[in-house]
């Protein structure tokens, strides 16, 4: 019935160019959501509400922060790793938060000088051995938020290509750089032949047993972490039930925290916090997730939509693409539902590239534009303002078209503006977790899990 | 007809699960090309092929090589840059061709230590300012071939942030960095906005005089970089003729000239002049632009396909992404025609986060696989030999399946792998000339132009 009720909201709209949404904007502490943009009316507001009652979302949403089984009868646990209490899996969430507590300190202590390698030199160099979840969400908050003040440099290294590696190798000082290995199974092709190679290198020229103090590991697999050698001390561990999409709020993001600092992380960790609490107490109509996830469905089941393009206006945020990728595809390209590809990049590489398709192209897609208002530094801010100037204009020809002859945009591509008003740690926080909490509730209007990923599991090693 | 044909064609398909394409492989030089994963038999062939020919498809190539108009009254020339014979158009084939000669002759100097800066000091550092097609063909030359041996470090600005631009400053030696200005208009907003800010940061710390020659410009507006204060002696000049996508092998190329190295370079130009020949000489049947363009034609109209994803297997070739995806979006993204996104990245990246979708999800999509047989370094063929291992079993899920219950991929996703025997400079121009055509015979297909941009055109300054 829902179904057949938007089909006709659809058909209807179809002919309609320009559609008035009524109380558009969402202010959400550090972030505003502007929906303006979305081909949806009252009346189709109201069907997508109904959907969303309908499927129990705000009730599912209670369900998957208190530890209930989400996914194939286990907790998913991410929101207890930014402190929203988990009343049903309260021995796990003690765990982790001890782990990323351990974590925390660790990254202190590094940072300061505190721990240090051989000879009592601080490090000065960090590399990250990992890829996919153990590498997106520390390489996101170290770009989006910049290193402390005395941070050693951090490097990512993820594929199996060796030439990145050999070629930082030969610039690193072999007593000051820390290695960290990030595998939730600790069997990830890629990171233990990177790691192997790392332990050789430091071995040859450390020795054995200072060696193995350069080297850190984080997983959910101690036994594998002891086997390769790593001391207890030197070990963080990582809870099975947490993908590694939902990682960088634990121990995972250990090489952000060591470089972002443990101030920065915690508000990171706040602004997770602050977004569930936000997302388990507003209503359905005023719920940024739901929303966010209701136009989803709508745009891609109802109006053809085939792909998301995120756009982002802030150099800082590039790497929320691969981000944001993982955790979407990840999470929702299943058997059951209607996953779509997300992609785009810095809105201003966009505008001189691939802009022409979207503006004039015939292939329908959705956008998400996340747009930063305040410069980085104050000597930037007159860019800053003729920049997002430019993406207004950008959205603005989206939404609405412009031109004429050849040259014509037709307009009426659906997108969503995400302000931040500067890009602070809670600010990030408060938008990847909407983004988690979005994907969620388009899971559960979709039917399938966003927690599992079950033919990767059977066939990545 | 041929449509009707092949809907048919395709309705036939659709039922069939394994789909046998004979003479699948085209040897091409340092390329071999892959087409066994392509959704077609031997009368789907025969009807794209009649397709092709109703199209005069071969005669076209001619055409565009020889310098008819193509693109709106003018030619498209960037085939004639690269030294194939544009009888329609030998002036500006001949301008074109000093200014790359030019070019080459100016980055030798630059990488020799001939041409430097104050106090006779070689320069350490090359800043590209330019974006779009003023900055990925560079970026992706230097990323896959490296630098060498002497030739000083190049970076890339692209962005109007700024903050990246001054991280950068604040390293640099003003007397050992050269700054090229790339924009064929030499209007773009975000590329003037960060040549004026290197030009005063030159002029205060070099003097007004010193500072005009540490600047390069490239441009196909000669007034307007004599305005700026550009040495005549530094300034090299486009033919506005070559689209920025198409202006790699010209001087928009400085930048990867200087790093690369004169000789690469010309091997990458003779790479593109062995493909322009071979598609020009090459029957329907086998020749390597008309069938991928064929295949993308296919896949796209009458197998439902969304987008393209292309997945490199090589780590120095992560900025073919983004420089195909505006080859193919900014050439193809029309209002006639049915362009699609291009997107992906590494191999590597794309198993550890979005294979979930590409394995299980429900949206069509085509891919583009490129796969480099020789490792960078001999000490990592090993790695290389499990690499390709795994993307061959990559390939193999993709197209065929595998599992089954809740793991269970459905496979017949339709896809060409394109094997490098190495990534040398030749393979790279035979490569990038390869999708160049393959572009342009799916706009003939397709009744579009792919060399103008009508509305980004408009509305971009």
């Amino acid at each position: 019935m829902i179904v057949a009720r938007l089909q006709e909201h659809a058909a209807r709209l179809a002919e309609q160019r320009r559609i008035v949404l009524r109380n558009r904007r969402l202010a959400l502490g550090g972030l505003r959501l502007d929906l303006g943009a979305q081909r949806a009316d009252a009346q189709v507001m109201e069907a997508l509400l109904a959907w969303a009652r309908s499927r129990g979302l705000r009730q599912r949403f209670r369900e998957l922060c208190a530890g209930h089984p989400v996914n194939n009868g286990t907790a998913a646990l991410h929101t207890a790793l930014r402190g929203t209490p988990a009343m049903h899996a309260r021995g796990t969430a003690r765990r982790m938060a001890l782990q990323l507590t351990r974590a925390l300190e660790f990254a202190d202590r590094i940072r300061q000088g505190r721990c240090t390698g051989p000879g009592a030199r601080s490090f000065t160099d960090i590399v990250n051995l990992g890829v996919g979840g153990s590498e997106l969400g520390a390489r996101l908050l170290v770009d989006a938020l910049g290193p402390a003040r005395g941070a050693p440099a951090v490097h990512f290294i993820a594929g199996p290509d060796g030439l990145g590696l050999e070629r930082l190798l030969a610039r690193l000082d072999p007593r000051r750089v820390l290695f960290i290995v990030s595998s939730k199974s600790f069997t990830t092709w890629e990171t233990l032949l990177n790691a192997r190679r790392a332990r050789d290198w430091l071995q040859a020229r450390q020795g054995t047993a200072a060696g193995r103090l350069q080297m850190v590991g984080i997983s959910a697999a101690r036994g594998a972490m002891r086997e390769f050698g790593l001391s207890p001390s030197r070990c963080f561990y990582m809870e099975p039930t947490v993908g590694g999409r939902y990682s960088v709020w634990s121990a995972m993001g250990l090489a952000a925290m060591i470089c972002v600092g443990t101030r920065a992380f915690q508000g990171f960790l706040n602004g997770g916090r602050d977004m569930d609490r936000r997302v388990l107490q507003t209503p359905a109509a005023r719920n940024p997730a739901i929303l966010l996830a209701l136009f989803d469905a709508w745009n891609i089941g109802y109006l053809g939509v085939h792909s998301r393009v995120l756009l982002v206006f802030d150099e800082r945020l590039a790497a929320l693409v691969p981000y944001l990728g993982q955790l979407e595809m990840e999470s929702l390209g299943k058997p059951v539902g209607q996953g779509v590809p997300l992609w785009g990049g810095p809105g201003y590489a966009a505008r001189h590239s691939y802009f022409q398709l979207l503006y004039q192209g015939g292939t329908p897609f959705a956008a998400d534009l996340v747009l930063v208002q305040r410069a980085p530094a104050p000597q930037l801010q007159s860019r800053r303002a003729e920049l997002l100037r430019r993406a207004a204009d950008c959205a603005r020809v989206l939404a609405r078209g412009r031109g004429s002859g050849s040259g014509r945009c037709p307009g009426g591509r659906p997108h969503s503006i995400l302000h931040m008003r500067a890009l602070t740690p809670r600010a990030l926080g408060q938008l990847i977790a909407l983004y988690e909490h979005k994907v969620y509730a388009l899971s559960v209007l979709w039917g399938s899990n966003a927690f599992d990923q079950p033919f990767v599991d059977a066939v990545r090693r």
